[in-house]
């Protein structure tokens, strides 16, 4: 528990500060970075740090340290004692009968060769015919053909993940978010959901209060629970998180209402597409809350799977089709900034994942924060996760470093995003066309996987009857006619941060009319009649997707008792 | 922490009860056995169990209940809410818009091919020569090739790893060792230190105590202490844990002694192969420890990497080489057996790893344990691992499963125990030849990859002085010595169980006279007076473990001052 002076000894709130920029890297200035930073090690489990592959960080401030948000388990924590003895096998001719490394000799792989895309010729059917195979050997290294090899691979290897995908991660995030501060760091993860894991237990004790969006992503919400970390959800508009509801909350902070829990420390946020209400931050949105989170010295968790897949605006079916942006610059700047790029304090562990962009069964992902809590990171993965699979780490580096480059990479990124955009659209487009306007509202989701429907639930016909349903059991309704007509969506309830208990008792205000609404769509914030549906249109095809959408608007008819389809009568 | 009486009503130790074995499985009984249980599922991130794939349990009792073992934290575990929707998939039509599952269409790799030998040519020149290329495609299950395909193994997975490496991993165990009682099943994890931080958390809580042996894994004590579990280190032989002493300090326990800490629960060992004393307990052994196990209700944590590394017994270095078994079902009766096959209670989870059998860097083993274990393990994993590497995974499964078979995959681990047999040759000749025989003592290890030195310090020359050094100071001699010649060994103080403190002040009893146990080996074991050296015959050549093997004998001479090799003039 942070003691109240923590709070009391931070400055006020204060502009961003822009740091002057003399070394910001940019995918084509990273051959001449590379001559400039270490040279891959080419031994077995070599330690290595983003530090030897950033630039320089001239100018620069220091982050803050953060010993009071540290849990004691993660103080706890020591260097592993065999890993020290590491330091002697620089030693040349040094026979080491120390660490029990397998012999490479025995590793039953000899070869791996996958085949991927040839940028720009994505799709699999180009792949097919024109994509690149990727050859991985067993002693590459020894023999001059690469850096990374299966003789590296397959064996252990350091807490960070390998220095070979590590670099390539490192340059990533300084071309990306070129954190504001000097010492920051980044390191290999066996996926944001381990890393989360780990986050959980570094900063948070049993007793303890997260901050996090009233919706939230469920998986994170009951990753805290069984830690005996509740969470706090803040009230959200159509952009996400409203910062000055968390400075309400925090600023009237009464422990008493909270079992007796201290102020919160940490907000975990997903700023770009968040899961499950898609909302995205704008750029004017975080800096608010930044500015929050420095007022109340609260720390950031930025979980940023899906910060790539930031699209277009929607602009109606028939509008003209989407065009790519016409270089990395182009691309990068049309990027709403992470929290990362504006952390002047660094305050934020942003965790990134190859899950969305490349490959969920990868499992790996990277964290950024500063070398402080980066250090603690490690010395946690040291003794559960160890590093991402030697195999999964290997291929990314030969399909990113060596086949794609940076380049090839944020192209792929560019026409990944395309196509969520075109899935977006096909959801929007159908949404326009099936779903009763009478009593469904959303905001179009400018980034992510994910839609978001809000159902007015006052003109329920129950209702109109002396035993109106509350709010989940008119949710329930809706799900299961979705499910009768052929339709799996999330029920919202199951994203709320703080358990859906109310909404059993909640019963909404009755409308003063059926119909009414359907004249007036600006529907008072303060009916408390709401409930929200989630809809993903990342996995099924685009015919689905319409079809799906057709059938819960039939769902939500057949539930409310409207007979015109979208306010027009069918 | 257990009540009181969870201990009393605990029967007291009876003979190991031998059940019928109505179904065990066989090699060769694997493809009649899988016309019996479920066949592979081919969708995405399919629910699975080891219980659609386990034979007939008829006869066998069920597992005792442990709730009285599970912390706070795994108790408060409850499954994804997101992941109960899964159920609906079943309904014929439905089209989902429910899990964020991102479509295979954009994942970059259309083809993984690898090549691996084909058994029994297991050497790297014999599969450069005759492997076998393995051909992994995105969409083989809708092409019919294959049960397994990247389409799957690319996207989530459940939490227990996917059913087609899970039915390998489940018939292995029920061959190799067939638990009996019925309710066991077995989970993937990402490796046996991953798996073991989430046993951690599943049976302790801060301020208990972890039985294991005086000399132990030193990561695994390093991942407990920051949880605020102590290890209680209980006295070996060259046998490893003495039974009759944990009896003793259970059957003593103080609480007083030990800070308040009630009388331990678990047990955390390494049966065959020990990390670091190269100890393999006999059939003896293990039927006594487990007896006492059971008087006193402990839990056993089994970690047990080194499993198939048994091998044949040293008979000196003229002896004749060593004859390959000749049958699967030979080679399977010459390994001890694993507590797991003499758990009749379910008390014991045991932890398997391919890291020391196929390769570290495949970051995948799996545990086995009673049903209500298993499945508090998997609420764990879905909340931070989730599962190992999909890539990891279809290798492994082509590898072991659609390549080797369970047949092949025994031929593997019989050559690969050649292997370390002949490394283990190479070490103890070695020693023969260099190591003073006056100072020092070892059993030749039956298992595993680490050799264990015992040195006997009371004739160290500062003895004859007025300021005799300590145990840890003569360790850092002899370490150091060693490194100035060249060789990096293990010191035995970063082992010890309850840390290296005492070392720091305890100086040995004097030697009568120098030279004096060169005549007399058998060394009075309450003299106190010995240190410990791990040396690994995993990692380096055969040419140079002898080089360093005589090295360190070098060190062992100039610190105690013999001018004799091995009792000979030199």
């Amino acid at each position: 528990m942070s003691p109240p002076t923590a709070i009391d000894t931070q400055p006020a709130a204060e502009d961003i500060y822009v740091p002057t920029i003399i070394d910001r890297l940019s995918v084509n200035g990273v051959p001449s970075r590379r001559l400039k930073t270490a040279a891959l090690p080419k031994s077995l489990a070599p330690a290595t740090s983003s530090d030897v592959f950033k630039g320089s960080q001239y100018g620069k401030p220091k982050a803050r340290r953060w010993d009071h948000l540290i849990s004691e388990e993660s103080k706890q924590r020591m260097p592993s004692s065999l890993k020290g003895a590491a330091r002697y096998l620089k030693q040349p001719g040094l026979i080491s009968l120390g660490g029990g490394l397998p012999s490479s000799e025995y590793f039953p792989i000899e070869k791996i060769d996958v085949k991927v895309p040839r940028p720009p010729h994505f799709s699999e059917q180009e792949t097919k015919e024109t994509g690149v195979t990727m050859s991985i050997g067993k002693h590459d290294i020894a023999e001059g053909k690469s850096l990374y090899d299966l003789h590296v691979a397959l064996n252990y290897g350091q807490a960070t993940g390998s220095a070979q995908l590590l670099r390539f991660v490192t340059e990533h995030t300084e071309i990306v978010h070129n954190p504001p501060y000097s010492d920051w760091q980044s390191v290999l993860t066996t996926g944001s959901t381990s890393a989360l894991d780990i986050a959980l237990r570094l900063f948070f004790v049993r007793g303890d209060i997260m901050l996090t969006e009233e919706y939230a992503f469920s998986s994170t919400v009951e990753a805290a629970r069984p830690l005996g970390v509740r969470a706090c959800g803040i009230k959200m508009d159509d952009q996400g998180l409203v910062p000055a509801e968390m400075d309400r909350i925090l600023s009237t902070w009464n422990p008493a209402k909270w079992n007796g829990s201290p102020k919160p420390k940490v907000l975990y946020t997903v700023p770009s597409g968040q899961n499950p209400t898609g909302a995205t931050q704008s750029i004017e949105r975080r800096r608010e809350l930044y500015k929050v989170c420095q007022k109340h010295d609260i720390y950031i968790l930025e979980d940023e799977p899906y910060y790539f897949l930031q699209m277009s605006p929607w602009k109606g079916a028939d509008a003209s089709p989407q065009i790519p942006p016409s270089s990395h610059e182009e691309f990068l700047s049309s990027l709403v900034p992470s929290y990362l790029s504006l952390d002047i304090d660094g305050r934020v562990m942003r965790l990134d994942s190859f899950s969305k962009v490349i490959a969920p069964g990868s499992r790996c992902g990277w964290v950024t924060a500063s070398e402080q809590i980066i250090e603690r990171f490690i010395r946690h993965q040291e003794y559960s996760t160890q590093n991402p699979s030697g195999i999964s780490q290997i291929i990314l580096y030969k399909l990113l470093d060596e086949t794609w480059g940076h380049g090839g990479y944020l192209d792929w990124l560019i026409d990944l995003r395309m196509h969520y955009t075109t899935r977006r659209d096909i959801l929007l487009a159908a949404c326009d066309q099936h779903i009763p306007r009478q009593v469904t509202t959303w905001t179009a989701p400018a980034a992510g996987m994910f839609h978001w429907f809000t159902i007015h639930t006052s003109s329920h016909p129950s209702h109109k009857t002396s035993s109106p349903k509350t709010l989940l059991e008119i949710e329930e309704e809706i799900f299961l006619a979705g499910i009768a007509r052929g339709v799996l969506t999330s029920r919202g309830s199951w994203f709320r941060a703080e358990g859906s208990n109310n909404l059993k008792r909640i019963v909404a205000p009755r409308a003063a009319a059926h119909g009414t609404q359907a004249e007036s769509p600006e529907i008072d914030p303060e009916h408390d009649d709401r409930i929200y549906f989630r809809a993903t249109f990342a996995a099924a095809s685009g015919q689905d997707i319409e079809k799906a959408i057709a059938r819960f608007g039939e769902a939500l008819r057949s539930t409310f008792g409207i007979t015109e389809a979208n306010g027009h009568a069918i």
